[in-house]
């Protein structure tokens, strides 16, 4: 079958079928989308060679655990997890020390024609929601998880820092959780997805100590340095950026200015659905390209374009929604 | 009269006498200390130029706006806040944008004979405690501060790192409070200064993620790294550190695991004399070595020496205690 391939370079391959572990569902992939952290990859973040891919929505083909979930048209969380050791225990599954990571860490990625997935993993999407609203669950909990991580909701002046495709998921989840939130960035066209809403954009840094609170979502080495720049005095940094390498920062001012930061990463998958079927985000206006699998490789090319936003690719099983 | 003076070089000198501004106290020195950060003012950290010095026990001497404090022993905070900013008002004040700190921003610091604070900073010491207690004031007040900012007695495995003069008191502030810690350092002879107390201590770094938070007190720009490396994913890391310029730190790390870095300054007064007064905080065990202010560039030689503690500066009003 085909599959997209980081082996040094980024190309489609023929790989075997995967094998179906104990627990898992074999999944034909109906739309997946290319994110900041395949970039990174590609540059050489972590390490990993294989199978790219992991924002997805696909149809279970088989799954002889749980025969229920044949037929369902699923989205799926990324971190396959022990279930035995401390952290999984204690609920952190996310976080479990031996896990692999789909299409990141040990585990072939979803741009292919067939993946696999652990049964726990899987959530339906509910009817009403289209292949282009599911393919963003996963950023979209990645979002939601910094409500889940720091107060924001209590930040009178808050600013989102990055228009590109996380950043502007990230301005969709708080302005829908009635946040006051101003969008920076550096594209007019960009920043106009989220203006329409309603939302305050600048594609200039206000001076610094303006915000209660800042989400850095540039995606680049500098944005962090500049998050710290505009917080207040005991406001929160909150960090999205997967960065490959050291990032330079002052750490006295941290001290200084008594700044919280806090890193995070994965988020709650039912909760961007229950977002998205209620109407609160909408985050299709982010795509700006569909390929077919076998031009994957466009696609790749496409989305590390200067400007791109979401870029998708239909699997064999994509609908027309 | 004479005075600490870091002007390129850090000397003794004969300055002029201070004069009183509105509101403000005429103090005479009974013992100051030295601490990290005036080693690093004296790198280049902040460009202050100026009389050193910002722990002290002092006796008022003149103060006409209050005079009801004059013959009093006080302890003073460091921060000279305007009190009419936005933040002062907001009760920031130790975050006023205007603000000058003792010995460190735009206003001498108490290393000299005499020297000036604002009445507001001024806290009466309580009779049962010596100057030798008093003086720990503002950096037991600092560690205390990191209970005010992070959830730490909620934490199951905390570690310090650091045995120096702050860690140290980090390490007594928090075993004083009943939250289990474990005191990294690389001293046996100042480790065995917590150990006395029930502390658990280590010379060697345990394995990476052991600890629910972790304190960074070393000092060192490699303090940093080593603790986000010893934090389990989701724990705290207090920075407590300031460290001259930049640091490389591997970013992604904190977004991967999701940790949580709270920048931790200046703390409570009243708090830390409480602990000293009930017996729960005694940091004379911290104290290397004093010195007469005649002899304060011994002292300072003194407090940059490897393995040193606390070194304190007699002033001309120091008592017996």
């Amino acid at each position: 079958m085909r599959a997209l391939v980081l082996d040094g370079t980024v190309a489609l391959r023929d790989v075997p079928e995967p094998a179906l572990g104990p627990d898992q569902a074999l999944l034909a992939l109906r739309l997946g989308g290319l994110c900041g952290t395949d970039l990174e990859l590609a540059r050489g973040y972590k390490g990993y060679r294989g199978t790219l891919g992991h924002e997805l929505v696909a149809d279970v083909v088989r799954c002889p655990s749980a025969p229920q979930w044949e037929g369902e048209r699923v989205v799926g969380e990324i971190n396959l997890a022990c279930g035995t050791c401390e952290r999984c225990v204690a609920g952190l599954r996310s976080h479990c020390a031996a896990r692999r990571v789909l299409g990141i860490l040990e585990h072939p990625g979803c741009l292919a024609e067939r993946f696999t997935l652990p049964v726990q993993c899987l959530h339906a999407v509910p009817p009403g929601l289209t292949d282009e609203h599911a393919v963003f669950t996963e950023p979209l909990a990645a979002a939601l998880q910094i409500l889940e991580q720091a107060p924001l909701d209590r930040a009178r002046r808050e600013a989102v820092l990055g228009d590109g495709k996380l950043g502007l998921v990230v301005v969709m989840a708080l302005h829908a959780r009635g946040i006051p939130v101003t969008a920076i960035g550096r594209h007019p066209a960009k920043l106009a997805l989220v203006a329409a809403l309603g939302v305050q954009t600048s594609t200039h840094a206000p001076p610094p100590a303006s915000f209660d609170a800042v989400v850095e979502a540039t995606g680049s080495p500098d944005g962090l340095r500049l998050a710290l720049a505009l917080v207040r005095p005991r406001g929160t940094v909150v960090l999205k950026s997967t960065v490959h390498g050291d990032v330079a920062l002052p750490t006295a001012a941290l001290v200084v200015d008594e700044i919280t930061l806090v890193g995070s990463r994965c988020g709650p998958f039912p909760a961007a659905l229950a977002a998205m079927a209620n109407g609160l985000v909408d985050p299709r206006p982010l795509v700006h390209a569909r390929y077919p699998l076998a031009q994957a490789e466009a696609a790749f090319a496409h989305a590390g374009r200067p400007g791109a936003l979401k870029v998708l690719i239909e699997g064999p099983a994509a609908g027309t929604s």
